[in-house]
């Protein structure tokens, strides 16, 4: 019998309680042992939960109960959850934790205190997506070319339904937070933090990479608009909150932002609340995984996962993929600024003679041509909105030259970019 | 250090030693210690191979190797291969094989020989897709409610032309052939076998239901025409030769035949020579797995995963996903004619009056109701094409339907039938 303590019963932590309960005999067959959630640890205990478990708001009693094996984590925050991880190994009792945040600052130091004990963190990544196991071990044979994923349910969401209703941004992030889809503060989800920090976990797992959500570029959607979406249904494309991890060369660019990504692309097609990952490896070419990315129920799966990998003494695998250091030396993370891509970008400016050639010259002297253009009257008719992709050119020319374009007397504000991948 | 011998030195082996070397670096990272391909056995010595391993037709010489670790059976059949790898199990190596038809009939047998050896099978089912991990490992907290799986290269190709061409089935098998896309004889794949030893591999992990290729409903895609993309696109379907296997109550439906399916559904946008498997859990909902099925290096990348698990000692998993079985008995395989579904018919009549009445009085004496119908002149002008789908009935009530229908002296030939998955 495997005996589980759980900190942390809200939405998932409830799911994982009944689940093993509800599913007590497909789990016990799988795993070959009874697993068994003994104790729950809560905040407040005066809380309604109508779950069939002995409850404490005493994280020591999870800690310091010896018959304890696993314990999962799922208090959520950085500190204290790294500091309780650490104390349950220290205990010797294995861990599982869904909590990505907290992995995308201390995964490594949490690899080195496991010593031997498994730590599983599937839930941390896109949910119920068994994306960690998949790329760890399903494609550790390659050499992983790129990720692309769309790993925030609430970007992906508002995004589709812009696409699809070509409506603006405020009015379908009320729509959302309606729903139940976005939090009352979205901004960790819509300023791409969430993603990010899912992104930097799959970057080690795939390159050896300790970055910390403060080194890599992080864009939100809250500037996307409606002539956004009307640029991309024109030109065949779609947006979304893509994480991007790339190998060129002996160095990696990790980044999250908007994306205009053609919609033959099989990861343009993850639509609405769902999750999807794509990853190109050297010797399998693409692979896609695809799936809920929340939801207590669909992360509980993948708790529950790794609660099943550990007592079937299942998986010995390196907590982050790598046993030892690849032997001519880490990979490189690449500055923001070397990014070379396409671009698109939108800017109003005064309806007048000359603001084209303008703009045009301030692009060539940063060696950047234009690959398609489109021009949009404004709602205020003295104004008209350019709509422009460009062929591929480097970040800091693209930087600069909207720099120099924001500084023009018939430029409104400063000109919208949203990057395109292909 | 690892070493493996290799029986079977083709396409997918020759990538297995490639990518070994090639990858030397990354690979030894993730597994911890070196992966090194020691001996080949090929049927003919005497072919060119350009590849940078000792070479033997005996392969005895790899069985009685005690040097050698790990055996990588890749030279087809089921009998003999299932007897070589008992073999190298009974000399205490750990085996990979990517060996479907084997495992359709041997699966269990092997589980048992192989007692605490594990049997990496990976490559066998979708390629470089790792399907296997998802469902055994990443989905072991679910009871499946189905696997819908595109799995064989060759339909998907030929349906996908199909669809977007219009072709005919001749005129695409051609074209597949010359494309290396399928077989000089091409039965095993066209005619649904080939995909059907994938889901019985899959119907194992997911049910534990041992069954064998001659237990299930197997068709192929050789009687589809143009007709039925005609109707396929008017209503808004696409037609895939789709695995099937679904949890009813404590029965399970294992089937491969043509299929209907909504185009929007995620499993449909799966084009071309790719494989797609979703997999539908009780607590995850559904995820999709997506790549290539097909092809040396990335059928190679999924029998090195397996190899290099076997080096990470990684994985105790059972080789089936049961450590035991089901308190409450095991499944029941569903007799085919109690499969109930809608269907789409097609049947060329004489264009005369009364034979539509006649149709839908054969049809409701079986209790089937049509749900959509189209009628088309034939190219013969003396008769016409009925297309028309059913509501929800049996099957065996269908092919009771279908069999009056076909002595009905006004009807030309037995009419076609495709089931539709909603």
């Amino acid at each position: 019998m495997i005996k589980v303590g759980i900190i942390g019963v809200g939405t998932v932590g409830s799911s994982v309680v009944r689940i093993l309960q509800k599913n007590k005999d497909i789990i016990t067959a799988r795993a070959g042992k009874e697993i068994v959630p003994l104790i729950g640890v809560v905040k407040n205990l005066n809380k309604e939960r109508n779950l069939d478990i002995k409850l404490s708001d005493n994280i020591d009693d999870i800690l310091d109960d010896e018959s304890i094996d696993i314990v999962v984590e799922l208090m959520g925050g950085v500190d204290e959850a790294f500091s309780v991880v650490k104390k349950a190994l220290a205990k010797g009792k294995s861990v599982v934790t869904a909590n990505k945040a907290m992995l995308a600052y201390h995964r490594y130091e949490l690899q080195q205190s496991s010593k031997k004990l498994p730590i599983g963190f599937e839930a941390s990544v896109a949910g119920g997506i068994p994306i960690i196991k998949a790329l760890r071990e399903g494609l550790s044979a390659n050499h992983i070319i790129s990720i692309k994923g769309i790993m925030n349910g609430t970007c992906n969401y508002m995004l589709t339904k812009m696409m699809s209703e070509g409506a603006e941004f405020d009015e379908i992030l009320q729509e959302a937070k309606d729903l139940g889809y976005a939090e009352a503060d979205p901004s960790f989800d819509i300023g791409g933090f969430d993603a990010a920090h899912k992104l930097l976990i799959l970057a080690s797992i795939a390159y050896g990479i300790d970055a910390k959500p403060e080194d890599i570029l992080i864009e939100g959607i809250e500037d996307i608009n409606s002539e956004d979406i009307f640029f991309a249904n024109e030109f065949g494309y779609s947006i979304k909150l893509l994480t991007i991890a790339k190998k060129i060369g002996e160095s990696v660019e990790l980044r999250v932002h908007p994306t205009l990504i053609n919609k033959n692309e099989m990861i343009a097609k993850v639509d609405g609340v769902m999750n999807g990952v794509s990853v190109v490896g050297d010797c399998v070419g693409e692979t896609m995984y695809y799936g809920p990315g929340a939801g207590g129920d669909a992360t509980a799966s993948a708790v529950i996962a790794d609660i099943i990998d550990i007592a079937r003494e299942g998986n010995n695998s390196p907590m982050l993929g790598f046993k030892k250091a690849l032997e001519h030396g880490k990979l490189k993370l690449k500055n923001a600024d070397e990014i070379s891509t396409k671009y698109y970008v939108r800017v109003e400016v005064e309806d007048k003679i000359g603001v084209l050639s303008q703009i045009s010259n301030i692009l060539g002297e940063q060696n950047i041509s234009i690959n398609s253009f489109l021009q949009k009257q404004s709602k205020n008719a003295k104004f008209a909105t350019l709509l422009f992709s460009t062929h591929q050119c480097f970040e800091k020319d693209i930087q600069k030259a909207l720099k120099k374009i924001s500084k023009c007397e018939f430029v409104k504000q400063f000109p919208a970019m949203i990057r395109i991948e292909e």
